[in-house]
């Protein structure tokens, strides 16, 4: 492919389809420092379609790393600048868009740091956001999305055989192909991607499913859901009517579990992050909807310190449906980032629960989402549990049973 | 010089010397993005030095570029986010440290683009920040430093003969040496050169100068100064009661002239930056106070619709007197960039004057101002009018004329 045809094609794509940026919108873009080529592409972009102002925050993991090393007083943890939360509010009123390109410079920078200081500074930044992510996020006042760029530092951590500039072109080239810029009609193809995961979510929900069962080596779990929980895919619409598609890619159906129905025990298929830390060969048990014990190859300490940081963190806030056809379980790589590597495979997550897959759920009321075991928690950490090996059957509230994955690929598209 | 010493010793006399950042106190940074690995030092000797919290906005002018190239309505070009004066506000009420990295990674980004779009963006930035200025730094509620840090493109402006890293590491030679940050009591050195600085303004006042005559080929102007003009140097002190460097480095004494007593022809011995485009050769003529024309080699229609840009951009708001013992001049470099290149050499200002610099300024009302001839403006660039050729003369209050620099240097010190 050209690569700077494809990149613009995919800068286009982010601000067409993922935040599809109207005339006179905000935008809000947060990127790596490193990746600010490409966030310009993106700027362009968003200017091209006639956003009044895009507001470029370029990042670099290291000044946390230094903050949470260095600062003096533990107190000065919980610090939050008072214009931060004027900008979410502002974000939220004027109904902006609201664009992350993940992918650090350094993915070592926030590992090996004290887990106590690294999730005080989490908390705090949540709480400054807390009606950014009720309202912006979880109500759609703002078009958002989370795309993501190639850096170095994050290349080699993926290419065992590649480094610097040649490990980032490697990259680029899986990025672009997973989110489908290899291809001249790449808006159509996203067009049509998206009818797919609404189809397919419109059938789970006629299916009225009570239980989710997930079956493989090492894997035998039960997610129940509530009455109200609705499957989700592809694009949403925001409060200005618009589409708008929060994750590229995205491969995934998902949805809202009752988290007291959890039961029973998982194998990770795939390693992930938590707070920069790589966490390897875990497994999982869930006992009446409590996460109640778990074992871990790598990353168990800091793990452990995640899910204690608040009640909901032991609990289940989010199931989703990923088949094999994915282009990013078909890359063969994993990504050591969850945008991509949630979108290999079907997982789970522990912590907070979106309300948007809640029939009713952004208007009801705690007591009302407590009834149907919506969980909330500061966390929120995706767990890929499926691959080849693994099954996934829907028990409907009538009882039938239906396959819905069988050996990782969907049976029905 | 061992290049990484010196860089850590940069990074600690800005934080100490510079912004001098106390315990508790925060700390606004901005920086080119490809600055960061500089800038993440100098967060690093903040947290040490106890700052509560490190403001960090990277940034690139190319983001500036697209939004006046690319922007679809004129009047977006007016928008200011709502967070924006909230920040300054905060750091103002705090009294907080501020702190500019220059140097940009692209000096080309900013040039050629329509002369009244990028003044109608600098114009509303202005205005956004008017407490700012006015208390932040007029008054000195916080403690500012602009330094520099070396970029690739910026050193590939500067050294015909260098190339990319070889290039910004030559720069980096350079601005360490001119910074002191050679010598292993950099922080010494420059307590040295602030009293220097210090009693030499000390003495200036003391001549209760009424106008400074610049002679040398091609330049007779005469500078006029109100009784309440006082000649300022070195460090100043914030609100808080603590000493900072507003610039690294700083050669200069200055002072606010009575805008109204400006006469005669000046030739500026320097090439310099107006949004982003070099204005070279340039000759003015001053009549009544008021820059009445001007002739350049180039850059001759930017600098026009910069001094058309609001009344007081045709008026003089500062004089400064630097002789040619400064590391700037010795270095035989023009630097393309105001903060090194004002420091080699006299300058005067065009634009926005400081109050600071007199006597009783800061309490006075506009009328008061107004009576001793302070220029008010959106505007301020200076313009070196000094080298080898150019001699300064002070004529007192009492008539007597007194050399102050021949040839360039300093009668005394």
């Amino acid at each position: 492919m050209n690569h700077e045809v494809a990149l613009e094609r995919y800068a286009e794509l982010i601000i067409r389809k993922g935040c599809n940026i109207q005339p006179g919108q905000s935008l809000y873009l947060g990127a790596d420092a490193e990746s600010r080529d490409f966030a310009i592409k993106v700027v362009e972009a968003a200017y091209q379609a006639g956003a009044r102002f895009v507001h470029v925050d370029l990042g670099d993991d290291r000044i946390q790393r230094s903050r949470i090393l260095h600062s003096q007083q533990e107190e000065f943890l919980d610090h939050i600048p008072r214009s931060l939360p004027v900008r979410f509010d502002e974000a939220v009123e004027e109904q902006g868009a609201m664009l992350r390109l993940v992918g650090t410079s350094d993915p070592e920078a926030l590992s090996g740091l004290d887990a106590d200081r690294t999730n005080r500074c989490r908390i705090a930044g949540h709480k400054a956001a807390t009606r950014f992510f009720d309202d912006g996020i979880g109500r759609s006042a703002v078009q958002w999305c989370v795309a993501s760029a190639a850096t170095i530092g994050w290349a080699e951590s993926i290419f065992d055989h590649l480094d610097g500039v040649a490990a980032r072109d490697e990259l680029w080239e899986q990025l672009l192909t997973i989110v489908r810029a290899d291809r001249e009609d790449c808006l159509g193809a996203w067009e049509e991607h998206n009818r797919q995961l609404k189809s397919r979510g419109k059938a789970l929900n006629e299916l009225k499913i009570e239980r989710l069962r997930f079956n493989g080596p090492g894997t035998d779990l039960t997610v129940g859901l509530s009455h109200a929980a609705r499957f989700e895919g592809g694009g949403a619409i925001s409060q200005r009517g618009q589409e708008f598609i929060p994750n590229l890619p995205t491969e995934e159906v998902f949805t809202t579990p009752d988290y007291r129905m959890t039961e029973g025990t998982v194998q990770v298929t795939r390693p992930f992050l938590v707070n920069g830390t790589l966490v390897e060969g875990l497994t999982i048990e869930f006992k009446d909807g409590v996460l109640s014990d778990f074992t871990a190859q790598k990353g168990g300490e800091t793990f452990r310190s995640y899910i204690d940081s608040d009640p909901g963190a032991r609990r289940l806030g989010e199931v989703a449906l990923v088949g094999i056809d994915s282009p990013v379980f078909q890359s063969g790589h994993v990504f050591r980032e969850i945008l991509l590597d949630e979108n290999a495979a079907c997982h789970v997550a522990v912590g907070n629960a979106y309300k948007t897959c809640l029939e009713g759920g952004v208007e009801m009321t705690p007591e009302q989402l407590e009834a149907i075991g919506w969980n909330s928690s500061t966390a929120h950490t995706d767990m890929m549990i499926s691959n080849e090996e693994v099954d996934v059957t829907a028990v409907t509230t009538s009882g039938d049973e239906v396959p819905l994955l069988v050996n990782g690929a969907w049976v029905s598209q």
